[in-house]
């Protein structure tokens, strides 16, 4: 029955035959439509320029210029009428402009091809996209920032292999991220300089023999310049690319932290609790509280990274200059991008939202002999111990501290000197999570003052 | 100015702020309501069994199937109202089916959950997408196959690393194709007897007390049998990971031949022409023919594979039983079905359609002394010279052939006993690109005879 | 300082010019020696062919077949000198068998060609992964069927989003890997009849003049029959890309249980103790037992899947029928099998070695009102509640037994009772995580007696 | 029999059971012995750093940094005995150390652990590689300066869809490679800019209490300063994978040419020859020469980026800080940059070598009315023709050319004129092949002086 449906759909699609296939396969309206402001602002800049060097009229150049916003509003306001024969958002817009001004439309694409065009429409929206990463990644450290400032001296365990290694502070581990995320924001700068050369003029791939000036629609456009090379300008997608890219490494930090999120909600742990915005619950269990949106920005890596990995294989050995698979671009980058501002968002909220559970961090951070490497340290830095026998000496007090079913800071300093004499009272200001913490001073260290030191440092980089 | 566009989208769609970022990054109705007929197929299946265990009454029963099949008609008709609030396809259908029958509706979910009920759903779509794609590669092979027995004595160059290396047939390397689609059918066959149980009665995870009978609904549904662990029957998806493995295999194999189309239409091959129903013109250069089609097709193992590389992604490292994670598993699977039937159909349409250029693959076939390995095997088949041996006399005859501007079955006898004494006038039986290719009579070779045979064996599995 | 190291690596090596990065990117013989048993196997099977089709004698093939042996014995033994420049494992192998045996090795290539040759040893050496992977995934199978039978009735949580949901037991729990782990089994035994075809015979792609027997050398190295496409044979890697997809599928099922384990170990879970070969500890912190392992397990997805994409890269869109890239394809075949039965090898030690802690198993299984939907389907069940009055009446008896700070077993009759008047006695036999599995009597589900069924029927399928 | 090979090699390799399983999974010194000079740079500076602060003796500290330079020249010179039993590098080169120093080597490790030094190691590693591939690429870009420099005049097809569009200049078409390299190039700076930050200090992932100089060490080696966060800087990979994308984009621009390469090598083409020193020909077929070298750099971007996605599937979802997973980062990289650097050396020596076939190309340039564009253009330009006009007179004289099997500059000024009566002599100035890429003469176009100002340009970025 349910193979029935299946034919259905798809004899029903196709039963029309070979030129219903080739629309399916060809036509792009369906979702470049949504590059229609990039295409509009593009035609714009493309003709006053036009008319600034003489190939059109000014008067045609202002017709054209009123014509596309006209176009523009009816876009926005929802009454356009997109055409699948026109195939992509470019014709859909030029045939829409000859409607409604008439013969001045056919000048327009003077100097000008749809393979410049639709690199120039594609690349400012890809820019665009840049500009929200970066916008949605400072939302988020901000976040981070407040969390961080909150909690610079709540100890919580630090963990290697998820086991208790050393007591850190809440601070400092979101302090962690932000560094990561900066790392990321500063990608999507880098990136956006990068790619930030104008398309516009190069034409079908060979540059033109009218007159134009590429400076000056570069500059209409916030492109730095224009593209030194027409084959390339419209021949590669490196920038889509290097969107992709920034994007994973970015939505691999974020799963990184999803997965705390939700290891760290679990009943066994229970370090942080989640409001109910970002959580479901279950009528009949009063604590179930899933961390659904941590669970999909955990899993939205997959479908950024998958993108990646698409438009990688379209490009690979494609030579110069325009192919067709290149039209396989777009749909990749957008939904990429959309999942992107999604997962910062979302993650952005749950940040924002979320307690931790100081008891919880705080027994656990103690747990295990967690400062056993701060009494090696001790011994060998105030008794000059090498770090052997410091290891050994420590070895033997945990021991004995857990033959006692205490933790170190219980032991007395008498048993202390059973195991080694030259123990004094001092041992005690670096055991116990709180003076552990305390004492990691080093520069980037879990110390509280090293976290507020960090905190006042990106304040400062994000006024 | 296109920043502005950016923001505006993002700051409009989140400005109502927190729920709207859970509501758009949790739901999943907007896509998965393209399960719909599974999921009533699943509820109605549910529902008999029900009523055959005496768990619901045979009234209820029946009065839940009845509006099910309503619910359908409405989803099919267009005029059922999705919900995003209600997040999915099962709840929606549940709430409207509460409002058609009442309090019976109450009664459907007893002895399952919404994870088996979501798995179940899934395996049927996907299942349903196997038997589409082997319907698609039989027409796909079949069209190959009325290639190969026009053509199966049309000579044409074999390549290595795109050069001319032995002549072979049009209908050669046609049925190379075939092979290779026929073992993408029977992979796809394969997974298909492999992830034929059904989930339906596991439940949440644990399976249940409700004396149900998993085995009706899996006959009802098509399955061979149900599931026999709770746990996995909720938490796998490796049904979906080898379908789309399946379809990444499938796509390399179309790209693969989508490539050969792209060069052979190119005016330096012109092997073939592309029916302009699968290409594109230019109105000013009559003899540019675009073959859009074909690099589409070759794009789309970027699509098909990158949504296989998402899922695994988000599959890795998740324990049991269900995580949101695996809420994306179903977008990627939906994409990569719906690219590669069409892939599938753009690619039979235009094996359909294609004339292979006999003059121009004959001359290539036969260019740069192609059948100097046929000489060279002649004189250690029929003169018993060891391979070096042959091989020198062969290089001496080609470069005789090569001074004298000829290939080597325009050399006389004569000439050929001065390099080698013993080569009689049954020389020229093995010379000439139609000499060659009719010797390789090899089980496989590509021997017109061997061809046609292949062509027969293939007819008779498809008929 | 270091900028030095590297220029003087690369500096040193390339040196030479062109020829030493030539002979770096074309030679195989580093890495494809490693097939020289399949090499040396394909040529015996081919060379009794030879004579048995008379077209060498018999004492030229039993010199050539006592070469070969020679040969297969100096590289087992270590003694043979490989040679770069020699390239590949097929021309070592040809040049010492011509220098043991003399003129007779020229013969041997007759009727075959370096193509069909290499497709041939790569086959027979994916083959034999094949069979690798399905004893490394039938004595890991062993080890959870241990695991099963002796827990089939621990109680333990089922986990939905790492949120206890329901109590299962232990063995239903080793029993969901063992389904994951069969099917994985059978796709590989799938592939390996899919595969199993000999490219011997295809000579460079379009078979051969000579009166070779292919069906007696497919016999001969075990292959159900000889490829039928002589182009096809040579030209396609898909063999080698199911071999990924299986091991990938299969990694990542390891992956899911390689993350449970991580998680099961930590001091908050404890939920199981890894043995000390399979983990590693600190000297001061005797608690901390790092499930290293585990941790390396989880990540041979990445470079089993890597390995994947990386291949499917390489054959995107290549042209019919060997191109050079295809050189690519051993090493990562290679390492991608190794790894997936170093990783199966590891993980079936840890699971026989690793001990599950009951107690906190247990105490888990309980928390959280875990036997909810337990109350709720009894009060459907034996008071015909429709599940929405079922759903209130228990979530008010949650909150009774919360408010009071017991579970739900905890609470009295009377307690119940003033609830809900219906229920009797009989609601205790439901309540308990040990009624709770027991109850689960349905196909598949968590109760022991289902878990042990499906144990025995496991036993059968592999004895 | 070769499952009996296989069975063997495993067996063997396990047979010693648990221990020789976790060695051989576990176990780095096969490849991270590759990192040894990066570990004792940071060791010597390490060392240098505690007497500078106090924390050891000058004595000590000459001491270990003699001792450390002993064990690099051990390890350069080929006398170093790598132990399995001692894992990795960090611990052979420190027992090592213990045993040509003693006592001292104890003291080594004070203030810094095992997690830090890895993370410094492998930065010091991938720097190194990122200044590699600056100067691979530097390379290449000379050599494709050469030839557009001496090709900057030389016409040839511009294709798109590989189909001629409009002629461009040889020193274009290399250009383009420029301009993409260079953003490569631009690419790796950014990249080596922003992961330059020291992990050393950060100790196992808290910080230290020992009053260490982390502004030392990093200046000592070469990084702008220390990473600010200890947790995240040893725990994260981002630099790794940047370095990955980076490389994987450049190899994308590199199969893209080589691409290119392989089909202007095939003999419909002709419009380049390689050298003998970077294909491989046939004995008896003179004309064949294979673009070996060419096709093994097309395969490379999937073994790169196949790497790519490994170590990030790998960092997908892992908890901070050190998890052992992160042991699989190394030979991902190695690889990568190994075959990039193998890649980009290839691509130099075969570009510096190759031949263009000027009578090839510009024949192939001039077919298909590929200037009619031009036409259509200067019909716009010069009678101010609407463009839908100017392309219907444009098609009428290509008709009128086709049907009298002459090129368009072959027509009278009569013929033309009664097409359209405005029609001058002067249309002959952009007709032709030559004429057409002279006129195009917008910024970053194909005509030579556009060339020769962007060859000049880019000489001056690199002087």
């Amino acid at each position: 029955m349910t193979e029935k449906t299946s034919n259905q759909m798809w004899g029903g699609r196709f039963a029309a035959g070979p030129d219903a296939i080739m629309e399916a396969i060809n036509a792009s309206i369906s979702y470049d439509q949504r590059m229609a402001p990039q295409d509009i602002a593009g035609s714009r800049a493309h003709a006053a320029m036009l008319a600034a060097t003489g190939i059109v009229t000014d008067k045609d150049a202002e017709t054209m210029r009123e014509g596309l916003l006209t176009v523009l509003s009816e876009i926005e306001g929802g009454t356009f009428e997109f055409s699948t024969a026109l195939e992509d958002i470019h014709m859909n817009v030029e045939a829409r402009l000859k409607e409604i001004i008439g013969e001045p439309a056919g000048r327009l694409h003077t100097g000008r091809s749809r393979n410049d065009q639709v690199a120039t429409d594609f690349k400012l929206w890809v820019r665009d996209q840049m500009d929200a990463a970066i916008e949605g990644i400072d939302a988020l450290i901000r976040a981070l920032l407040a969390q961080a400032e909150a909690g610079a001296d709540w100890v919580m365990p630090g963990f290697t292999h998820l086991q208790t290694a050393q007591p850190v502070t809440w601070g400092h581990h979101m302090m962690a991220y932000v560094e990561m995320l900066g790392r990321d924001m500063s990608r999507f700068k880098d990136a956006r300089a990068r790619m930030n050369e104008s398309p516009l003029g190069a034409a079908a791939l060979a540059g033109t023999s009218f007159p134009i000036d590429r400076e000056m629609t570069a500059k209409a456009l916030g492109f730095d310049r224009p593209a030194a090379n027409s084959l390339d300008a419209v021949s590669d997608r490196d920038f889509a690319l290097e969107f992709l890219s920034c994007a994973s490494i970015c939505a691999m930090h974020l799963s990184r932290f999803a997965e705390e999120l939700v290891i760290w909600s679990s009943a066994q742990f229970r370090f942080v609790t989640l409001s109910d915005r970002f959580s479901t619950g279950s009528s009949i269990m009063p604590q179930k509280k899933n961390p659904d949106a941590a669970e999909l920005i955990r899993a939205k890596i997959g479908r950024i990274f998958g993108a990646h990995v698409a438009l990688m294989m379209v490009m690979k050995g494609l030579p110069l200059a325009y192919s067709k698979d290149m039209q396989e671009d777009k749909e990749q980058v957008f939904d990429a991008a959309d999942n992107l501002m999604l997962a910062l968002a979302a993650m952005t909220g749950m940040v924002a939202d979320m307690s931790a559970n100081r008891p919880s961090l705080e027994a656990a951070a103690g747990s295990g002999f967690s400062t056993a490497t701060d009494l090696a340290d001790w011994l060998v830095r105030e008794l000059n111990l090498p770090f052997r026998d410091a290891h050994h000496v420590t070895g033997a007090l945990v021991a004995m501290a857990e033959g006692a079913g205490v933790d170190l800071p219980d032991l007395t300093l008498a048993q202390m000197q059973s195991v080694h004499g030259g123990i004094t009272e001092a041992v005690f200001g670096v055991l116990g999570v709180h003076n552990s913490v305390a004492s990691r001073m080093s520069y980037g260290g879990t110390a509280p003052a090293q976290v507020r030191a960090q905190v006042a440092r990106w304040k400062e980089i994000l006024a």
